[in-house]
């Protein structure tokens, strides 16, 4: 029995994973990890995720940059999510170029975008 | 089409939601919101999830009394992840009697509980 085998993973192998901004505490991502990206991130000591839509293992920043150093891990009272903790390279989350992907905020009825782009996404992939 | 419908439920209609606590920032739950939850949420101003373990609707706190009231609504750049922004009543999240459910630290290969019990749960829940 060692720390992975006490996540209750669910029936896909996966668990959400939240990764908080220690500097500003703000919520910045929401993503998905398999056994083996937990194990990963610990490993490094960076964030890494399993992408449900790519169907693979990544490592956050790997393409833009934007690594995510771990300060804490946490893991909740049911055992099935994790709370990261951490070091935001380059000050950005989001793949949209905002500080984190939590920008859309409802009001009177309508999905906003409440927070500006800081960076172009075309420059932060190299696609431009 | 209604804010409602720009959330991407998964195959199984939900959505993972996270609480954030407005006045210390603290990530206090990872919870699960189907479309009812959601719009209950939303109408009411009080956080409501879908407790996959029960297969039921419920209002956070009913039993505990320790509600949410809820600041913020927030979606994420993939519109599949809720942020609450929320004022937490009894500053009690976890039904365990800690402040939150994140309480579990990874220290050495071992899940530390790294924070106090406040309240007995079965205080809490009237059951002792």
């Amino acid at each position: 029995m060692t720390w992975l085998d006490a996540v209750k993973w669910s029936s896909d192998g996966l668990v959400p994973a939240i990764a908080q901004d220690a500097a500003t505490q703000q919520v910045l991502t929401l993503a998905w990890m398999n056994r083996e990206a937990l194990e990963r991130t610990v490993a490094t000591g960076f964030a890494h995720y399993w992408s449900r839509s790519r169907g693979k293992l990544w490592r956050k920043g790997e393409e833009s940059g934007h690594a995510q150093k771990v300060r804490d891990v946490r893991l909740d009272c049911d055992n099935d999510a994790i709370l990261l903790v951490v070091e935001q390279h380059g000050g950005i989350a989001c793949h949209t170029g905002r500080v984190r992907c939590f920008f859309q905020r409802l009001e009177q009825g309508a999905w906003v975008e409440a927070e500006p782009v800081v960076k172009d996404p075309a420059a932060i992939y190299g696609h431009d």
